[in-house]
Order: structure tokens, then sequence, then C-alpha cells
């Protein structure tokens, strides 16, 4: 089966790094889709974000669940971590990671785009801001994509857009493709609020982005949020 | 974390090969546990054997469930292949087939193990009589194992000890292990029958690897159901 090169599947949680990679595709590629993996998050909120973004894109979306995690991580807990309220407090990952998470999410990304006949996969991995996450690494994709070259028979690329940008970088690039916008249905709080709690790693980190960009977050601005001390 | 170079996860589907791999890692390591992926099997017969045979063995045994294979198979058919049954005619795969279905147990598996402080992991594949599986082969595993030995940061090891067996050598290979007699509750008939069907693509290989190591199966004997025609 010789794959569409004018096509791309993007690995899509609805959260910023993934929009800037769904923009960055269908700037890209002719024919862009998206598949999501539910794989029991706290927040359902993230779910229905991804697909609300999804439509204003005009992309089909795919939810692929995946309960594994939920199994795995439900008993992963060696003991040497506090557990508070359902994420590691040292870390503040949810209870539900799993070492080496991205490789499955990406495995089954490439099991979807290969059914559609589609060889390239779009993910917004980033080793700048989360160089504590094995599976998030360039050389980690490296070798993961020449698993799955090998494992499917199929030329699969893993384009990986954000992998050397800091947060302010990523907040220009969908920006410079006109889609800023779409961050305003995003989801990035670890607390699940709405509007964000502005409070937690995940929106400090969004936050300390944008201000370091020098653009307001649509977000905030949709929901009435801005806070000028941000 | 150091790993415990004594222990080992078998990647166990209650069948004739992780079974003969189940062996193979009692007799090589002090400590064995097994993991089994309930992905939605069409023969839940599989799941109530792979139980049976690791409280025969001795051996704990973990089932993680993973419901990503019925959800990306069931509207996988890309339309060429008739399906009959939930069989793929031409190929007489389960529909719940997914390409590099490998790829994602042994993910599980290795998930797993890292959560149990084990680097070993064992699996049954063979490239001898399953050469059209691009994830079975010896070099998909050395893709697979450097791919997540970089996303988990782990010294994670693949063991392939039937990799280049035929079914035959595998019948001896367990009865020199002494464990034989496992293979009298593994699962193996395509059609989920007890006795087996005896007709099937998977039994016709299992009689013709007993046949070829002048073994009789074990099976068969406890089930009464040996016929001379075999």
């Amino acid at each position: 089966m010789q794959p569409d090169p004018t096509a791309a599947v993007v690995l899509f949680s609805g959260g910023q790094d993934s929009t800037t990679c769904l923009a960055w595709a269908q700037a890209r590629y002719a024919r862009v889709e998206t598949i999501t993996i539910d794989y029991g998050q706290r927040h359902r909120i993230e779910l229905a974000a991804a697909a609300a973004i999804a439509v204003r894109a005009g992309v089909p979306q795919r939810v692929i669940p995946c309960d594994s995690f939920r199994a795995l991580g439900g008993n992963s807990l060696t003991g040497d971590e506090a557990v508070e309220g359902g994420v590691r407090a040292a870390t503040q990952l949810p209870n539900t990671f799993v070492p080496g998470r991205n490789l499955i999410f990406l495995t089954l990304a490439a099991a979807y785009a290969y059914q559609r006949g589609i060889s390239e996969i779009v993910t917004g991995v980033c080793q700048t801001d989360y160089s504590g996450y094995p599976d998030c690494r360039a050389s980690t994709m490296t070798a993961l994509q020449a698993s799955l070259r090998a494992g499917m028979e199929f030329p699969v690329t893993i384009h990986t857009p954000l992998m050397h940008l800091t947060k302010a970088q990523t907040v220009h690039l969908i920006r410079d493709l006109g889609q800023l916008e779409l961050l305003a249905w995003t989801h990035t709080c670890y607390n699940g609020q709405v509007p964000p709690c502005g409070t937690c790693p995940a929106c400090e980190l969004r936050a300390k982005g944008f201000r370091e960009a020098g653009v307001m977050d649509p977000l905030l601005v949709r929901l009435g949020a801005l806070d000028p001390r941000r």
C-alpha cells in the first residue's frame, strides 16, 4: 500500500501543544485527521475541548479508548511517592501516568494512520520544557519511528514541530500560522477548572509562555478572565 | 532504579508458544511473573487457559485490559477483505487484529515490568512459522527494544526464545524443560472449540508441530481426543 503523501494524522489531546500541531499540519498537508486517546482522563473537559477544536478546525476526529493506563496506573505506585487527590505530589502527574505512555499513544496513532493509508504522524512532544520525560525526547522519537516502520512495514514518519521550541515560540508559531484563536478552546489546567485555576504547574507554564511571547492568551480573553497580574 | 536481574515478565496468552516461554523463563529466572492482555479476545477461553496455566506453574498473572484494538479493529477493514463470522476470510486473523499489535502488547508488558522493577521481558514471537507478520520479526524486536529503552530510560531486554525455532523444535524445548504437561491446558483453536476443531489453520499448525516432533499433544491426551489420523 502506498501512503498518501499529502495527508497526516495529528495525535490530538485538545491542549495547547497538539492544537498548535494541528494548525501546523493544516498549513502543510491537504488532508489532516486527528486521533484522540481516551485513557480515562481525570478531567473529561479535555476530551470536550478536543472535539470542539476539531469542529472549529474542520478536521475529522477519532477518539480511541485505551483502558490499559487506568489498570496499570492504579496499581503502579511503587510506594516512594506520596499521592494527594489522585495526583502524585512530587510530579503533578495524574496517577494514570505510565512510563512510556507516549510510545503507546503514538503506536495507536500509527496503527490508525496505517488503516487510513497515512504515513505522516504529528505530535506535540517537546523536550524543551519537559526534559524530565524520556518518552518526549527527540532520540526516543527516532527510535520509536524505527520500531513502527519495522513492526508495520510502513514508512511511518513522526513529525515533532515543537520539539525544540520554548512555550513562547510555540505561541508565536500558531499565531504566525493565523490560528491563534484555536487556542481559545484548548484546555490546560491540571485542576480541570474553567476558567483555569492559574496556579497549577500547567497553568503557570502556559501563562509564562504567553507572557514571554507578548501575546494575550485567547482562552482568557474568551472567558473574560484576563488578570493583569499574570 | 536498578532492575532485579533474577526476574522476568512473560507476555502470556495461554497459548502453546507463550506457555513454552513461561517454562523457559522459569528455568532461567528465580522470579517470574506473567502479564496477559485482555484485548477483547473473541474466545474468552484463551483468558481462562492463561489463568489456569499460571496457577499450575505457580506464577503471578496480571490481566491488563486494552480496549483500543476493538475500537481500531472494528472500523479498520479497508474493504478489500471479506469478513466471515468475525474473521477476515483471507487471513483467518480475528477482526480485532491491528497492525503492529505486538508493539502495543510488548510496550504494555514493559510498562508493567518497569513498575515491578523488572527489565527482562519474554515473548513467544517467532518468525519461522509467521514470517508474514512484521511485528513478530527479530529485526522488529531489536528496534522495539531500542525504543522502549529510550522511552522508559530503563534497560529493557526482550527475550524471544522461540524466534528461530520450528513448531516441532518448540515442542522439544518445553519437553526438555520437563514442562510438557503445561501444554495440556493451552488453547490454540481459532474456532474456540474444546476439544479443538482440528481443522482451522491454528489447529493444523499445532498438530503438524507435534507430528514432526514425534510427541503426543498433551491437550488431546487430556481430552481423550487423540485421533490416529492426526
